[in-house]
């Protein structure tokens, strides 16, 4: 039997008509690629987008096409997240990032039939441009004054033109919520990018689940300072979520070195503040330089990877900056597990504290986890066994953009790759890439570990640990360490220097010592590179 | 174009399945009908309202059917929220404050197939069953120990064997999340109830914005007591909120005077409570009597009516407690808007601040709110011009259950048959019932402003406005006064009194002094009755 409620689709533009109508006066405040601090309000915000709205649809945007953006966190960024898909269009953020061709492949791949770009992009859109097959119409992100005198795009328009153009007697269209809304490509270490296709129903079931208290905890008394990049998985939501709430944003724009972020933090009271650890080590090493300290921040919000544990401390020590861990996936929305206390932590010392910090946290409620062992059998929930991470729940791809495959699920669940822990509490913890955990013996073993172990001894400059092949126990840990200039070790040295930090049968075979590890673009150890290299190791000695 | 996201229906199960996984060992504590105090977790729960599920289905109650509660808060209720709903049938929550006679004809017209009581309400359920016409199984929440000796109830069952009889091996079925989960009936001052027929999506939509920081605010850490019932529209959701944030709960059981509940609050280290103010003055008197404090509580949500400024001051100053106003219907599941500030309102001074937590609060999001006129046009939204308030949203009734009538919806909205207004910052503020509101000369004039002013003067024990015939103005206000013991007072003073404190064509044209206003079973002024006696007063006068 049907129940007898109003049938209202959850819709992307819904949440700007709410902060329109009861945050009209809040900011949003931008550092324009132009130069200079744009501020406005929501009211002016919505104003703008249905203008955008009605601008899109007279270049031909039809409902259910693509509209690229390759833009840095800005006011008109956000609009463009609310008038694409506020108007059923699909909003395709694309990572500027990523090398000419990927970006030029992922436009292809996903037929942008606008391509809307910061000047600060004029030249990779100028390297593509003969690539692009789909797109009719280029926006430059400007203002006319701003327009560049001299380029090589034909018929290349200037968005404020656009906007002025229009006026903004729209009314935003009803459809179902299950209605794409919005597209943005993972790229892995091989083969293509994989589009992950949003909903507007996963988009604000995401974000009701991300204002929680125990997830970002996000009011109407925030100010939110959005440092993750709107193109990587919609700013991890935040720009929806302050819709919702109300709160004021910060858009850094394109400067994100520590001064230029410090001085909008303060400048503009910034009450949390979310990024990656690279960005805020760069931040907290300007502060201290300064000798400066965090007058409104209570927290930062920290993804991406783990938070350093020196980091962690740092923050909430020297700063009062509380640190909260979340955890997700370009597949999920982003948003998995954010971590926060239980009310067993808040009396614990601040080393039980910090343990609990370190995890990736508890699951937002929507959110499945559950852990598949080496065997394929589901293991307990206990703080000890890993197994492979799985994921279930409304804001999670079924499948891959213009795929039917499911090869990433299971059973209706999607493999994050990554072998993890949870805690009877609900923590997890991610020990490993599920490519390359150590399988050895039926067991698994967590190259993470081994290698966190390693680079604390004195004499290591860096360290990966790798599965390699065994007759007996089908793998084994084989570590390869780069020295310190100037020291010198053995492998019993650092085979000793395990001894008490771990299971014994956990110790490497064997330890290689390398004059270099290599690093990928985005400063990640290549251990398939050392796979294909040191994989035959311990077989060769054996 | 449809996004490629995973397909999971909104379930009240999966709250519980959530809360079980990561949230096991947290408390449920209930005041015992039968005495005492009972404590178990949610892992408990949750095998208990399996086992439950499993006993419904072997009563016979299939998918779609009603089964009825006549119960206090506790876990026993709870069990049944869970166990009921999320098996596909419907969870009838019946109020045993109303008459016998529309006990029995609620029941009948929602067909209920099971009826499961306390012992509290043995009385009750044997006044009536003869009137029961489609129940077919009678249960006592109770143990076997417990079991009344003697009744009148043929085949009457006992709640722990229905339990004992059954495993916890049940998985919980997945179905449309449209679904009707629980039926919760109002009663107006005439004609028969209405039942508002929620949804598993409504129900949880509602959880997810029902626990923001801006509404109820509910984590992990907090522990909540709903001493608001749970047979009155779920008690406010938080049965599911709970679950969903995982926080402890304490349930009062059947006593909610002030020394109940105070000793419950503080051995349990209750941080919010939520009821009606009625209640909250048995606690403050309590409190105060025994010269107690709260040790861990930092708010109270009030609902039901607006808290009394004396109330809010207390609980603010002399207790450090915040007092949270929330608004709602119980065809709005039930909350639609719930007072906290802004950041302009945080360096305010405490009277200014008092006006903003004196009125009803923001929407949450997914709750639109709009003001009709009295000419049926869209009213701003200035704080001051009033109209009626419309509500549209997915947790709102489309219809009254076995009604295809949408007599209370307008262009898709539901009339709540409140005047109010609402600020720029959007706050809402009601100022009377439309069917009390006065229309004079095609403007409105609130009764309840004029009410609370006379009911400031010393001599006015009570007093009540009502809309009389008018014939140039249609309509003007005429007083009813009730004098103090003691005290005389002339329709002179009494209309001198409200100059300089109203807009001078408020002030009401006459005054009558009267022994007595009479008053419903829920304590609030029957102005129909009033009405009806003196509406022609000022014709006749004329």
């Amino acid at each position: 039997m049907n129940a007898q409620m109003m049938q209202q689709p959850l819709l992307i533009s819904s949440l700007l008509v709410h902060a329109e109508r009861h945050h009209g006066d809040q900011q949003i405040v931008s550092r324009r690629v132009e130069g200079g601090i744009h501020r406005y309000t929501y009211r002016d915000m919505a104003a703008r987008a249905r203008r955008m709205a009605k601008a899109v649809a007279a270049l031909g945007v039809e409902s259910g096409q693509m509209v690229g953006s390759l833009a840095w966190n800005g006011y008109r960024h956000l609009e463009l997240y609310y008038a694409i898909s506020g108007s059923g269009a699909v909003l395709h953020t694309l990572n500027p990032r990523l090398h000419a061709d990927q970006v030029s492949w992922m436009a292809n791949h996903a037929e942008d039939q606008v391509l809307f770009f910061e000047l600060s992009f004029l030249p990779l859109v100028e390297a593509v441009i003969s690539e692009l097959k789909s797109v009719r119409h280029f926006v430059v992100m400007t203002d006319r004054e701003h327009m560049p005198s001299t380029h090589k795009i034909p018929g290349l328009l200037c968005y404020e033109e656009l906007i002025d153009a229009q006026d903004d007697h729209y009314t935003w269209p009803q459809f179902s919520e299950e209605t794409a809304s919005s597209l943005c490509y993972t790229s892995g270490t091989t083969g293509n990018p994989k589009g992950a296709l949003y909903s507007h129903r996963s988009t604000l079931l995401h974000a009701y689940a991300g204002a929680l208290p125990d997830s970002l905890n996000c009011s109407a008394r925030d100010v939110i300072m959005p440092v993750v990049p709107m193109f990587h998985v919609n700013a991890w939501g935040l720009p929806y979520i302050c819709a919702l709430v109300g709160a004021k944003l910060v858009f850094p724009g394109a400067n994100l070195d520590g001064k230029s972020l410090y001085e909008l933090i303060e400048s503009e009271q910034v009450t949390m503040a979310a990024g990656v650890p690279t960005v805020w080590q760069g931040l907290l090493t300007h502060v201290n330089s300064v000798r400066g300290r965090f007058s409104a921040m209570t927290r930062t919000v920290v993804g991406g990877s783990a938070c350093p544990p020196a980091m962690l401390q740092t923050f909430i020590e020297k700063y009062d900056v509380q640190v909260v861990h979340a955890w997700g996936m370009t597949e999920m929305s982003p948003l998995g597990t954010v971590c926060t206390f239980k009310t067993k932590h808040l009396d614990m010392d601040k080393e039980s504290q910090y343990a609990v910090l370190s995890t990736q946290g508890r699951p937002l409620f929507g959110i499945e986890l559950k852990l598949i062992g080496a065997g394929g059998e589901e293991v307990p929930h206990d703080g000890k066994t890993p197994g492979e991470l799985m994921v279930r729940g409304p804001w999670i791809i079924s499948s891959y953009y213009k795929s039917e495959s499911t090869a990433a699920h299971k059973d209706g669940w999607f493999a994050t790759g990554d072998v993890s822990t949870i805690d009877p509490d609900g923590y997890m913890q991610i020990t490993d890439r599920s490519k390359d955990v150590i399988k050895s013996g039926g067991e698994w073993i967590g190259s993470i570990d081994l290698e966190n172990i390693a680079m604390s001894h004195p004499s290591v400059a860096m360290a990966a640990c790798i599965a390699a092949r065994h007759t007996k126990w089908d793998e084994r840990p084989l570590l390869l360490v780069v020295t310190k200039p100037g020291h010198t070790l053995t492998s019993e040295e650092m085979l000793a220097f395990y001894e008490g930090k771990i299971a014994k049968w956990w110790t490497p075979d064997d330890v290689l010592f390398v004059d270099s590890i290599p690093l990928g673009a985005t400063g990640k150890m290549q251990k398939n590179l050392l796979r294909d290299r040191y994989q035959d190791h311990l077989l060769a000695a054996a």
